[in-house]
């Protein structure tokens, strides 16, 4: 930690800050300027916060050098991981296929917002799966912004998302919303989704970390890359290793987009953290007509994987319409993203 | 609803769509311009979302006439609630006193960001209460941005809360995270707080809306004014009619303070809701050298309670210390709100 | 300034920057890490930028000490300044009034968006002169989104504002768009205003450096704190200290206002600069039902002064009428506002 | 225009509105809701704005049908526009070579931030030109944050440039500062550039309407895409036709990057207007080693042509020197985007 002493501050402020330091572990190197004072103080950052620092009288400014997650950090491993889902992990999943997320190969997880009965997953699973996807993400439980719209179809949606996993081996993706549940889903899903407003749901994000089923963290839509990397650490911390980021847009002063699509995240995330980092073009634009140009521009970025909505008959969907694809897009889509990935030395 | 067409839409789609909103219930009315095709679509815009009908083919744009908010809504009740805090309400609560807020009377809640010991809270609680806070605030379950951080005390911390309560006959509030510590929290608080960053957690807002303690739920960090009042909404709907609302600050570009504190969205809640509107300084700016003043910006635009961090001593505060005023600061600016209450015509 | 450098630095890197640091006038201590190096480099941060520093090789992040600017800094003068506008200052005006800007008493300087017409700037100036203004503002050149908007009457609405002044003795406040108007406007005007459009118009601010009215420089809608006293650095530096700051609203991702208002602004300016500070809650809310709550907010929290819309028929107001204040409405509020000082210890 | 009218107004209200309407020429078709009134207003919105309909009293919410921009929309010409640079165009230019924006082949404008002296100018130009760059761009007036940088060498500077020219054939593009220059700069460049920070300088708009020279006109720093296309809509009415639109990073609450690079705003541009849509990914980020992946992201996603800044010794540079390339990063990349162009139908 750095810390900036205010012009003025005096020799009794600086002691006790050097004494405070002391006890909370760290060495400083105190550097008299003509104008101000500074203490570097050398030692783990993480023991304390930079706004605790932050009171002792006298400060003005405090800088801290090390970033406050480790197990989430590119110190800890300088490669990608690459975490397989649905297959055989530290739990064996029933799943006929698993994918790896992570390396040269860019799954697509694609599926309606929201599981809204049956017939209509079995069609739209199979749909995907023969336009090219290799995984199916539908919601069961939805976070809705209004409590009067459909809010989904809770452990019965959970069923057929398994249904629709034997019929077609494509493993499912979807969202918990409660600590309680996580069990629940963990029995059915290859993968949780914590979805956006959930980010730093932090007693979910524990409950995530005490099972063995990877996860899938999407950003926060205003969340700091330090504040997501946080969130995946109370993930990490509690033991579940696998855990996927997704970069889904942020809220910004944009109004032609639902979100701004803030892609640079990706090769930001990606000098940080060892973690797979995928991308959400379909909330990341909230526009369908955008998804297909911003698909492309997510895996020419670096993306490790897509997550992208795809509905039989976006004006039927009880979710989302507005931003999914139809099948026939999809399949469109498929066929053009080959070359772009190719194209950055990735395949599909 | 107001659907707009793309220019060169066809007579089949603005019959398909004309179609559709009299399945939904609309009676809509075809206004063909120039250039464009409009149709209004009079009923209940509440049947349905904008962005359902966005997936129509052939229509570019659609305007919402009504708020989809009902029972916060000021159509409802024209005039501002005053909810009684701490004393028999639909539950009888064990507090001595009681506080009213929405009225003339301004109340200040006060305290330390967490509980942080008996000792330290039975301090602070007495200190409050004489410079003139008129009801106690301290977190037992703490949402922490990293898992390396102080979490809270739990359990223990809401039985020192309790007994802080019996000491100074101040009403105690305090934040639950997860559905399943609601009652465990409403057993011991006079009002449940939901912090910014549960705000769109609606797993919670649906437990807090099936218990009779008071909510004060804090506007998410990116929240606009819509969500904030469709989640309050959600409490609404449970039955739960007590909900107090508060500016805590937004997340902006700017950074010479933690949060944007944009007082603004008080007056504007005013004209939209009948649920009573807080303030929050403290979070709202994150300094605490511009606490003074914005909490008297926040009286002076109509706020109806202020929440204030408190601390005997800031610098040893395990949580938000940066933004956390003395007792001594505290009782200073307590002196000072009372003219400004006066000058807008209210009390302290 | 501070440098942090990237785990695994080498020697010659080190070495390398603190020679660079050396040519540029710095004293480097180097202090070597367990995981990292830092480099203090005691000096005036001001011969170089965190920019050009993070240049370095193996350089990871700079973190500079002190504020860039000089002249507008507090460090300059401890205590706001006070500018009168109208008077004989460096230049002797025609006006036959003259107000102080800084001082104890606050001057609220009221008037329509533009200039309409001679007979309507007759109407309102003198019905805000009566209402208790204490100068005169109105558009006579005008900065439009569109080009197919009004764009105002120039040199003619100078000349309007001319005589507005002689018949009320309200000195005038105008903007100016483009250095090549500043003399024309500098003849006719008690003081200059630059629009938030042009905060950064480098040429303009230079311009306005060069002639001795005093400038009122509103805040860009997505500047930082930090950029806008750089902008008044370049007033400064250029020999004109007379200098207003104004909060008028930024950019955000809110949309039941036109512009956030960041009140907090307000205070934070004044701890680090001697320069009077305004407040707009016109442009700042952009909702006339708004500007009176945040008017009052806007003393409360420590403005300098008040510039406010009033038009005598917002209606038929050629541009801004959404956020105009009536005169009856405007005088109402000059009523409410004289408490609202006096309870901060301000006068009006 | 769509005029809502607030809950409970009257008869006389809503007859004077549609009076007010009629008097501005529209044809109102009013609708008597349940709830509300609604008037559909058929006509030509761009008569009058929807913040002056707003003043109508009863008046709650005024919807737009209609973009306010015509030249640049794409209702005046659906395909993307093909502008020459450097070529003999309405003005001859003395360029050996000239570029076509807008058509097939992405053309790569780069150089460094700014003029630093003819020595480095002739080298990095020759260096950019090797490695595939197809104009040559750097300031020569710089707008700069503070008063204390490096301000641009001027005229000296353009010499320079168009001396580069000469020896290597590529057309020059340099930026704009404020009108006087206009005529000077236009005399040397191929291609006027208007920063973002002069997006909204509306006298430098209307000077460089007035010119034949092609003009690169970057997003301002919080514009909206409405606010873009009607800065644009400025030029075009003056007379000059050849605006060329470029995303070069919005600013929003992100810290990791100097700019959030909002991408979807060039497929979103180009579904309204057949203007042809750069990107600068340098800006972008402003982040070095982020802009690799950013380039290729751009042209993914439909970029017309690509800025970038390339300077000899990054570290050297007096500007910028953060985000930008080295002739050998910038050659590298130049390599590395020819297959993305293809993969998207496109070349270089």
């Amino acid at each position: 930690m750095i810390l900036v002493f205010r012009p003025g501050s005096t020799k009794k402020e600086i002691h006790h800050a050097e004494q405070h330091l002391k006890e909370l572990g760290f060495e400083p190197h105190t550097l008299y300027g003509v104008e101000r004072t500074v203490i570097a103080a050398i030692g783990d950052d993480r023991v304390t916060t930079k706004e605790h620092l932050e009171t002792i009288p006298g400060v003005e400014q405090v800088l801290p050098i090390l970033a406050p997650y480790k197990l989430a950090s590119k110190e800890l491993r300088p490669e990608t991981s690459v975490f397989e889902i649905g297959g055989p992990g530290p739990e064996v999943k029933p799943s006929k296929h698993k994918i790896a997320i992570g390396g040269k190969t860019i799954p697509v997880i694609a599926g309606p917002c929201s599981v809204e009965g049956r017939k209509e997953l079995m069609e739209v699973a199979q749909a995907v799966k023969e336009a090219g996807a290799t995984a199916l993400r539908a919601g069961a439980f939805k976070p809705r912004t209004s409590p009067y719209q459909f809010q989904g179809l809770a452990e019965e949606g959970l069923e057929y998302l398994a249904e629709a996993r034997e019929k077609t081996g494509l493993p499912i993706i979807t969202e918990v919303l409660t600590p309680g549940d996580v069990p629940l889903v963990a029995k059915y899903a290859d993968c949780l989704q914590i979805g956006t407003r959930n980010m730093q749901n932090f007693m979910l994000l524990r409950a995530c970390g005490e099972v063995q089923t990877p996860v899938l963290l999407k950003r926060g839509m205003s969340a700091t890359l330090e504040e997501y990397l946080l969130a995946a650490e109370y993930i990490l911390t509690g033991g579940n290793r696998r855990v996927l980021l997704c970069e889904r847009g942020i809220r910004t002063f944009e109004t032609y987009v639902r979100n701004t699509f803030a892609l640079a995240v990706i090769p930001a995330l990606k000098e940080k953290t060892h973690l797979p980092v995928l991308a959400d073009p379909s909330h990341g634009t909230g526009v369908r007509s955008l998804v297909p140009a911003m698909t492309k521009a997510s895996i020419a970025c670096g993306a490790d994987g897509i997550l992208i909505e795809v509905h039989p008959n976006p004006e039927k969907a009880k979710t989302d319409g507005q931003q999914t694809l139809s099948v026939k897009e999809f399949a469109k889509l498929m066929k053009e993203l080959k070359p772009v990935a190719e194209a950055v030395g990735r395949a599909m």
